[in-house]
């Protein structure tokens, strides 16, 4: 089952999705339809259905816009429509539900929420302030940034798609950690930012527009769930890591701030070449060159995490800049290069033009 | 209790203000508070109660900003409080309640809401789909539009605080009106546009920062509840009369595009007499001169309504423009400017420097 | 020339852009570079340079991203790089040097300037306030909104890309003028909002973000260039037609709303039938079911006009909108879809996934 | 000269302004323009002139606001006039040229610009890229400051009001580090985000609607010129400060997030003692409750400088947000509370309701 090969033109892995009103599922929806190699199908799961859209607009020509069939979600729809994977997009206490009944039928999942990200169910209790109902899939679950665990991803059943924050600071920090290029004992800081998409299409007093609009804030000081994730995958303890969310006022994008001390004098060709070696099999990894300026514009609506690394004069201080798309990189993107990487296919299909 | 006259320096006007935690509710105790005429009470209603404010910051040194009392709500308190005047920006249905409250203890009422802006319980009807509980009110109710109606507001116990909307169309289509200048029969048309304050402060799918930035679209086609307001007080009849209403992706302000022609060709310097002379008293309206754009960033914050006119090279095709700040001129500063009427004081007291 | 026939699979048709730093530009750029059947080369013209774009940050791994050839602009280039078409985003005073050469050069060519969508010089006189430098050539050109003279643009050699109000204004209004179903004499009234985008890419007071965010204002108004496009295309006289324009704090999109008099009372069913009709073989005209909420949000990024209309209870009054991308409808889209008709491409090709 | 003693009401004490066009004169020409004790006069300076502001809408009936004199600048306006203080909001090379004169004409200076920040030639040399014009006057400039230089500020002839940046970074590092609290070997981080009125009000790229808009950025990372201020004035070696800008889709604000480590493990209270002890007379400085959120929202249009700090569980990792109005604290209102400290008015004159 695992080994899928892609035979002749036209489309050919068969995919469902569940939970697709939300910003990430919205966004997977639109990228999976328009992904050439994959036959779509919305599973409707009552829980995360989420307010009826507004009516839309209807073409007077001809148009010839695929239709993406939408039926109910029930574990023998994965069967009577083949489905070679499954994407849930939902709560994490509804993926725990639905994730086992995914794997039971035969096909594989790629779950976007926190709920398979944590490798115990103690460290899940923590974060997540509820017990896990499933701790045996924990172990399973392969952890699905490719650019590290690429050769995990291709085997898994389980892909936990990382969180918005954690890819921003991961992709920005894990080379210069797994070469122990850095002084940790001077703390490893990470300052993110990110659009209001981020915190979701629930209608709230901290999402309406005058409340955004004009104004910029700090949330989850120092305790944010997305810590452990960063913890784990860019090696670093959880003393020596500081972290802060702020909201932007813009739809989307996370910028992240990383401030951290190297051990020994480099220049900043050698900090970028670090990088370049790290992901010279990553093409969605893009460094800026220096004196240029990162921003969310160059990123938003692709799959990149650019990068920029700033050097003070005693050749030790970094700053190290991460940007991406947080509702693309961040999460519908990255699981659609997730699954490009399961199944064979090429790792940028569907993400690039 | 009518004739109100204030002896001796220092605030000798006490005004009570129910329903404090929507947005025109808070402008509302923001000028009052700053009032140098008025002693202010907040009443606080259970229904209109809204959610607990975020904890704010405390000053470190010593700090001189007058502390405004917090009491709950009851008829009782406005005699022990001894209050003149008691505002209400509440919901409509619980204004309706309130008033006959207000009023039977000898102060006088500002309602903000629609409760008391049609004549007939007949026309609330239609436009708010409700029987009025008070019918009887409506008829001693004055439209607090004091470029209008001046002299009532004088001696008013209850005034109707209008539609931010219908001040905006007011102010433009009456002196033309009245004046019987325009050509009804070519119709007379508001295409209003406003900031997102415009629809409260609840939470909803339609005011989601990520819904409303970079977005802009019509809503309430041809049948706002505004348009009677306008209809009655600019004189014009309904078959004659088209409003549009538009969400801006701004947190204030209303600019409101009327079109409409003349009966006679006219001059431009003659259009703008006509409006001189209608407001030869008017302290809040300002004309725009000719060749400068009218723009919300110049009235937002002030409690004046800005007037703009494009003549055709017939002389016949007119467009006016105007501008006010909805929360301001629309809604609390035109509270408190029918308060400085109807107790004597300077029309401009707390609005102007 | 003219008869252009794609032989087999891959890009098969030539294209050259000058102009491509300025928004319009720069869109088509990313829609050609992105069409698959065309192989685009960017022309560089030294007054249409406009400043080098910052430094843009580059992929680690592999990467596929067509690489796009950036050439001097220079007449001989249409022949030594077998261009079939060549499009100008240039200003139209550019517009008016280049196209000819263009055109002797043997290509054919897609301006998207005004400099060729009147049909006399003395209208660009008056509505440019310059002489034409080649007014021969205003017979000649074809004005390319495909939904009106999709046959004429067939056999075009040279076509002029409608501005981004028309667009939107002309869709709105065309079928029911040219059905004869408006009571003219009581005005044609086009009330447009148009993103910033629309006022171009060099930096003014007026385009400012502290000036235009928050903030929303009228230009233009009665006398917008964009004018003459409407009434002949539209067929409106300009005594019948008042239009004014506004900046919204948005990057794109253009919303307007339009208020005309029927003739005869009709249903809205029946008002709609006229759009049906109109528009049967419009891939790229959508119509809003009644009730629903026409939105910037719904076409931006798009090359669709989404066409929303509501009717009073007299049967007569009617407010038509209509909703555009300025620079994809508006500019960039409309000028592949141009293209696509003038060679015989499916006429969505690079614009529908 | 020094000694200004207030004598009965009215306004008393002469203020000229050079340089009222660019966004922190225009602040401070408004907030001088309200000021009880303030008459106001604007001297026109040529080379600071900008501009000529849009035509002004004019109100009809009678209007009471102040009237503000503009005439020429020349060093005898100061007599001519009986200026007690010139306010200088122009580039630092022409607050060089104007300071001398005016301080040489008896008045005294609150110069706005970057020019008499920095206490020797050398340091000037190095951060503005251009050699002083009147290195003697950068011993005799006061750092504008009054949180930390009150008794300074009270006598000085020249006051130099600090950068909006380092306002920010230095009310929040200054309590900690002058009680040497802090481990500095492990580094002084400030990341700072401003709205982009902080970019001034001239039209770049940069600063276009469309490039701010949706978007979010980094700049000057590591070498702002703003850095030697806060080093100066917080107390902390530039090989252990850390700082970078960004900007913000807002009009105005900064909030920036410190991270710093104490050198003793300290209670969350203890920390905020240390602040309540630091600003004890400080009546622009307020301290958020933990727990709550601080956001540019509760500061933008006061002089307040907001701040709140996280602590770590280790009790030693902490972060410090501080907030502040970039045109105000930043730069208008503090020239403003300078003013009034220089003169022996109310320190909140003209500042607080």
């Amino acid at each position: 089952m695992n080994n899928y090969s892609k035979a002749g033109p036209g489309p050919s892995l068969r995919a469902g999705l569940i939970g697709y009103t939300g910003y990430s599922g919205a966004e997977l929806a639109g990228l999976l339809g328009r992904h050439a190699d994959v036959e779509l199908v919305l599973l409707n799961h009552r829980k995360a259905a989420g307010r009826a859209p507004d009516a839309a607009p209807v073409a007077c020509g001809p148009h010839g816009a695929r239709t993406i069939p939408h039926i109910p979600w029930e574990p023998r729809a994965i069967q009577s429509n083949k489905l070679d994977v499954v994407f849930t997009a939902t709560p994490p206490e509804i993926s725990q539900e639905l994730v086992p009944e995914i794997l039971a039928q035969g096909a594989r999942a790629i779950d976007l929420s926190g709920a398979f990200r944590l490798p115990t169910a103690a460290e899940y209790q923590r974060w997540y302030g509820a017990a896990h109902a499933h701790p045996e899939l924990l172990e399973q679950a392969v952890y699905g940034l490719p650019e590290l665990h690429r050769d995990k991803i291709r085997t898994a059943s389980l892909v936990a798609n990382p969180g918005c924050y954690p890819t921003a600071a991961i992709c920005a920090l894990w080379p210069l950690l797994k070469n122990d290029l850095v002084d940790r004992t001077a703390g490893v800081i990470c300052d993110a930012k990110s659009g209001v998409s981020g915190a979701g299409k629930n209608p709230s007093p901290k999402t309406h527009f005058v409340q955004v609009s004009e104004n910029f804030s700090a949330y989850a000081i120092l305790k944010h769930r997305h810590v452990p994730e960063v913890l784990l995958n860019a090696g670093v303890d959880e003393s020596d890591f500081a972290f802060t969310a702020h909201l932007l006022p813009t739809q989307r994008g996370i910028l992240a701030t990383h401030y951290l001390r190297l051990k020994q004098p480099m220049s900043l060709d050698a900090v970028y070449d670090v990088y370049r070696a790290a992901y010279a099999e990553a093409r969605f990894i893009r460094l800026y060159p220096a004196g240029s300026t990162p921003q969310l514009a160059t990123v938003n609506g692709t799959n990149y995490c650019d990068i920029h690394c700033t050097l003070a004069p005693d050749g030790r201080r970094l700053v190290v800049i991460s940007c991406i798309d947080n509702l693309v990189k961040g999460a519908a993107g990255q699981a659609v290069q997730n699954m490009n990487v399961m199944f064979g296919l090429d790792e940028a299909a569907g993400l690039l033009p």
